[in-house]
């Protein structure tokens, strides 16, 4: 065993990405190019909303008071006195007994307060209208600044923005909005035995999987994923391919290498940079142990297991919340069966999720763990931490999704 | 009112959008760039995966009979044959009594069924190895066609691929997967009120709302939404633009023109074209009556109402699902107070999750539905149908997730 070897607990080797993760950076973007990017600051509303008050229905203004006792069989009457235009203001005020009338969105005119809907009114003659239904005051209503107050927060740093907030957001004329920037991570396959996917494998051989699965899970975080071609198992080759990656992103992930002496040129590659550390070398956790972390002066490099389910899985224990915070989905539910635990380790089981007539239910799929026709069938995962021994069928868990 | 109005019901309406969608396209994309897309016809496996029996260890390949027995007081003697080379096919045959070294991948020689981890075992000059702990047969090897036999299925139409999806595919040399084209939906905001985003709104003017926030809720429905410029309320500027987003979508959604006149404006616009046909105008449902659907030749226009609450509020609950099946999220909740509703219309409410002890709680949020800063806050909306009074606190209610 190489001498810098630095076994973690699960929660150790979180921590120690956690504090050495590249700090988030901030970007303005347009609004139209904000929907599901995560907000990187508060913001506040630079105005009232609405402006002024506004009408929500096609009838008439009025003074909710004058409407009082109207019913079908006796009608008030209000005398007219004009129309409000949309998008002008009223040049009239409102009297006792008077109405005008207002489109929906239209400016409520000085001495109304409520406005009553054209399916309760009759025209009686040009200047009378026959109301049929008493509006309280503020029905049909909306207020100056009732929406949403000036300089009141719409909404905190980390929400994650969707259809309804643009929506705020454009109706207040924010068309710059700071969001975090995503990261741009750099994945590496290694290993002579892995093959390009477009390759016939020969005995032996195995196409490349993590680049593409991690890419995609990567994509999933919100991250820019960049992937390179396949890098052959010597010092110098792997030396500049890290080099290259390193310089081109904010993190770098590694996969491959499992034989020892593959794993052991990853490792001296990832230390021969100026400013390098060995965070961790080897999780206690199942699946996963033979993870790596390793600090590149402001970066970081996470050397995966080669095996491709390990490698998925360990990407989403230990990286995905860290590059997305904001996306971290968890639902409870009922395991169905026991599942056992070594304790002084964190197991992370893979489970599909059925709805019951009693429940959600979480089936762990056990088994053959490292298959990854199985994982492609699971929903989600459940963390048994380090101090327990297993959970019983019938526990509620919590099930991170993927 | 116009002599083609069609008030429908909620189902009716959505059958007849989902009878007139226009029908999805397949296109063929390189496997990197299928996350998150939807599997357009059914894949089977062009091979064995693995394609030979494989170890999932680094130990030594062996007759797992020839380990039983053996303990660590007293380990079972094996003659050491030889080595697997990673990536060759191994040139030797396991007799009874032999075994040899392999590493994690490496292919089983004939004559073994089962690896022993290197930990368990312990060398004993050049040609001995001893063996503290019995193996079964296929113990730590993964046999051929066991993850996937070839010609099997192995994801079926309406798949959404995610990582571990692209990581099966990718292991099979599958690089290029038949996935539905996106919808090409095209938006048109009209109304002499409503001012671009950038515009300080005057009096009675609001900004435009309904073209972002509809942008932003295609694309997480993984439409490719297209903006058109605000379009003034006259009918040969909304011919031109309404004839302009047609021949460049399948699907075109307008909304606005809340008032009479416009609306009218509008479905006359909507009619000119060879081949339209009123599918309907006005649906019973709250929010969202004035909705509009017209089929011009093989494509479709939605006309949804002006305001930003109700347009996006119509679009989840008649478009969303037809526009992207797949993703149809939703949970089960129990909602917290009585919500009243009139029969003889859908009505759909905007609900707050909230988890708590007990389970998952629906709080409606009701009062100002109008209000954009209310729906900000949805995570999603339950329906109560068309022939229910309500539902009463305490209910357990299916909520469609935003």
């Amino acid at each position: 065993m190489p001498e810098f070897l630095k076994v973690l607990t699960y929660q150790n080797a979180r921590q120690l990405i956690i504090d050495h993760f590249p700090a988030r950076e901030i970007e303005c973007l347009p609004l139209e190019n904000c929907n599901n990017r995560v907000l990187a600051q508060e913001l506040t509303s630079p105005e009232d909303m609405p402006p002024f008050n506004r009408s929500t229905v096609d009838g008439y203004a009025v003074s909710a008071e004058d409407t009082f006792g109207s019913s079908e069989s006796l009608p008030g009457m209000l005398d007219y006195t004009g129309s409000v235009q949309m998008g002008r203001e009223p040049q009239f005020a409102i009297a006792n007994g008077q109405c005008a009338w207002i489109p929906t969105g239209g400016m409520l005119p000085i001495g109304s307060n409520a406005a009553i809907m054209v399916e309760y009114t009759e025209k009686l003659g040009e200047d009378t209208i026959l109301v049929s239904r008493p509006v309280a005051p503020g029905e049909n209503v909306m207020l100056k600044g009732e929406d949403i107050k000036q300089g009141s927060t719409i909404f905190r740093s980390g929400k994650i923005l969707k259809a309804q907030d643009i929506g705020l957001l454009s109706s207040l004329g924010i068309d710059q909005v700071p969001v975090f920037r995503p990261y741009h991570i750099g994945i590496l396959s290694t290993g002579d035995e892995i093959i390009p996917l477009n390759q016939v494998p020969v005995i032996g051989q195995v196409r490349d999987v993590n680049s593409y699965s991690i890419a995609a899970a990567l994509e999933s975080c919100g991250a820019l994923p960049q992937r390179y071609p396949l890098v052959e198992d010597d010092i110098a080759s792997l030396h500049q391919a890290v080099d290259k990656a390193l310089g081109e992103n904010d993190v770098v992930i590694m996969s491959g290498g499992s034989s020892v002496g593959v794993a052991d040129y990853s490792v001296e590659v990832m230390l021969s940079f100026p400013d390098s550390e060995m965070l961790f070398h080897g999780i206690a956790v199942k699946p996963g142990k033979p993870t790596i972390g390793v600090r590149v002066g402001k970066k970081l490099i996470i050397g995966l297991p080669g095996h491709p389910v390990s490698a998925l899985m360990v990407f989403n224990i230990l990286c995905a919340s860290i590059i997305s915070p904001h996306l971290v989905r968890q639902v409870d539910a009922q395991i169905t069966i026991n599942v056992a635990s070594q304790p002084g380790r964190d197991d992370f089981c893979p489970v599909q999720l059925e709805e019951e007539l009693d429940g959600r239910k979480a089936k762990p799929l056990l088994g053959k763990s490292g298959l990854m026709s199985i994982l492609a069938q699971a929903d989600g995962y459940v963390h048994i931490p380090y101090e327990k021994q297993g959970i019983r069928a019938g526990d509620m868990v919590k099930v991170n999704l993927f």
